[in-house]
């Protein structure tokens, strides 16, 4: 159980200063370390609860190595090397190989011998499920759909007929790939609906948060790139496109058509309307509404913090007047005289 | 497979324009479309693309038909007129009438023989479930539901006890339908919950897309009118009432109490408080909040379109000094003179 | 069936106005209720129907007692004592102990004998369940986790590995507790998942709405103390810990590592950022993002309102505008003329 400072060492490229014979079996936070755990640091924020750690081993940036107490693993990215690290201490638990008696497989489905059905999973006809899959309990697999090796299926995750998972993605619980988009025509006062004939296909390590929601598209299929991580609760509409290794914070919604580019960093609650495109390298930051399409990399915001709520309404009320206020501001600029101004432009 | 233009335009009621052998058999995006597709025209911003399509045919307006290289379905309304069409060469696949070996039948429950109930489905006492209606695998029907004729559960839909859903609808996967409003009463720095003891009515020919939240009324009901069409991830408090065709899009969420009227279009992440009401017709944008009542018809905003980062940043803390900004504006439009500002007015 | 009002004001601590005998059988609201009904008046908004009201009795403020026509049940918090007497009129239906014949409960799990497992209930190994709790159908609970006396899963819930929910905790359909945090390190262009090794620890008496997320913990667990309820649709981040007996409304979104006080009120789509902390005895308004930390109780706001389209428009256009007419404004008070203005700063 665990390894020692020098396994580790070898194994993550790091530069050891310490015992080589102290072992971890475990990760903790800097504060809260025993001398069995290995820590990070990556954010400048915690360094001073450095000095006091108690952690078996701590992995940090080089420069810092003078000022920990502890063991530590010097790393040039901390962060990455402790999650690979993590990921050694806290393996995930092994999964049976195996159908659950009390799974429905279709008779017509393809399930590699190697993957795991979990209890109370469907998968229907014409269904591939690759190599080391797992499907865990509850999870509908309709007919047509794919699933690469290593892919993980957490629980009650519903993949609609057609759609394409890559190899070794994560799907956590509550995930809905390939409901119909929302297509509908209008005809003399109701809606006639859209067939939604796409499909969707997602693409290699790719990692869906609970709960998120991914539709199929219109005609074509909606994509997400190789490297793709969506946090919770995320509205992918229909014939979107996510380039690969863009990131998505929880609560953002994407508008049909919409195309994202690479490496993005797109956070909490965005909201990002249709038919438009934002290019690679672009970060957009909490509960904006991208509205048209950004062609140059950069930091965007759209979204007003919170004041206490007298002064943020003060404030909203002479939003309401702000092009009157802007034309007054110009006519005393042109020295016009002030002339009784138009209702609703003062409040006293 | 497929059908000749001929059939089509007798079926659908459109002029044609063109070799009436022609046979089609799927629909395709007027740019990849082969000679065997079906595509329309129904968005000016795509006609660039009419010129040089493959299609077999395309549905539009009758005024582009001079330009359109290959035959024409010609129709006032050609996205309602493809959407039909659409849905006759991609016909849903056939779902086997009875109940599947592995499904949860209480014996108090009553089912149409023409009814499919899937894997893993429950189905508690005294449901009611209508001709030729779906229920997919691992829906849950809860005690004294009701499911009209030709309605389909997706996978992985929840209708607690009571509600009803009407006739034609189609519920995606991961709905949930007469979950408890959130009904609390304060007492002492505790809350004491509010039994909710209404149900939901949805009407006929609603669609509810997948993840979307419908809560059971207090006490009387919360209500969706025929036609209503709701995106994902939309959250329907207690009580609210959605008039007849209303369409609302993905993540906006609708307060307890709240009526809204007929054919409103609501855009996605938009969130309406709680006990107002909007009129019939109404249009709301994006991310907008709505927090009084609408008695106009007509569009409403109130979101911001990002910006760059720090551009918007400036402007965002010049918004919190607006009202100390107005009342200089007005102090120099009264001919005073320049008093020291308090502080906080002023940003070098 | 029902109760007397003399029984009601014994059992409740009310003082009763009227003929005790009365009897009523359910709830109703004032202006739908019949004789046999009980209803409530805390709203000052409502009070115009009472004259009218047919109720069999009026729960409400004794100030209110005066122009009450039918007998009324007096009580300083009518809502708080309406909750309790509906809970009493319509009592949840009994659920029967043990474990349906097709739910899947580990041979190592533990289960009360009084406990309730629902059919397609999945339990895992060293699961515990306590007594008279009930796990409905289609709810997943996975290893090591363990559900409180009397706490609720109503159905298609997922408890993942290890979570610990409390006693008589009410947990709606579709709820996900403990999927992973999103948790990234970025290396190279590309992302290494942070393996999320903490849980999530849930107090007594907590409510969770539909479709609600609650991650697990990066390293340490995710908390929510006791009393906490949550509306439907929320995102609770990795390490979030949220105070006693806050209520937060449905699509709120709390980042990572944020902390929020007890007793906090926070209404529907608010967003949180992460590694922030808010104090106990907050309230913030609809759609508010919060981005940095509140240490003084009180009322936060952030979010404009619904505005007709073309006057948002025109205002958000001088909005992008604002920096510089505030420049142009402190010029104007400096005395300065009017020099050329920037290329932007004018709208005609």
């Amino acid at each position: 159980m665990g390894a020692t400072l020098a396994e580790l060492a070898v194994r993550f490229g790091c530069v050891l200063q310490g015992d080589p014979a102290v072992r971890v079996s475990r990760v903790a936070t800097l504060q809260n370390a025993e001398p069995d755990t290995l820590t990070f640091l990556a954010n400048a924020k915690y360094s001073s609860h450095l000095a006091n750690t108690r952690a078996g081993a701590v992995v940090l940036d080089p420069r810092l190595a003078d000022s920990c107490p502890v063991p530590a693993l010097l790393s040039s990215n901390p962060y990455a090397t402790y999650a690979r690290i993590a990921a050694e201490l806290h393996p995930l638990p092994a999964i049976a190989a195996g159908r659950h008696p009390q799974s429905v497989v279709d008779p017509a489905a393809q399930v590699d011998p190697t993957a795991s059905i979990g209890p109370n999973a469907v998968i229907e006809a014409d269904v591939r499920i690759g190599p080391r899959a797992v499907i865990g309990p509850g999870c509908v697999v309709m007919r047509g759909a794919a699933v690469g090796a290593d892919t993980r299926l957490a629980a009650n995750v519903t993949l609609c007929a057609g759609v394409t998972v890559g190899q070794r993605c994560l799907l956590h619980p509550g995930v809905v790939v390939g409901a119909d988009g929302f297509g509908l025509a209008p005809e003399a006062g109701k809606w006639v609906k859209v067939p939604q004939t796409g499909s969707v296909r997602i693409g290699d390590d790719v990692e869906i948060g609970a709960n998120t929601t991914i539709d199929r598209g219109a005609i074509e299929d909606t994509v997400l790139e190789e490297g793709v991580k969506l946090d919770n609760q995320i509205q992918v509409g229909h014939n979107v496109r996510i380039g690969a290794h863009t990131a998505i914070a929880g609560g953002t919604g994407i508008s049909g058509s919409a195309t994202i580019g690479k490496r993005c960093l797109i956070a909490g609650q965005v909201g990002i309307a249709g038919h438009l495109s934002i290019c690679d390298d672009v970060v957009v930051t909490g509960k904006t509404m991208v509205s048209s399409s950004i062609d140059k990399p950069g930091m965007y915001s759209g979204s007003f913090s919170a004041d206490e709520a007298a002064t943020f309404r003060r404030n909203a009320a002479r939003f309401r007047q702000l092009d009157a206020l802007a034309r007054r501001l110009q006519r005393l600029e042109r020295g016009g005289t002030h002339a009784a101004d138009p209702a609703g432009d003062e409040q006293p």
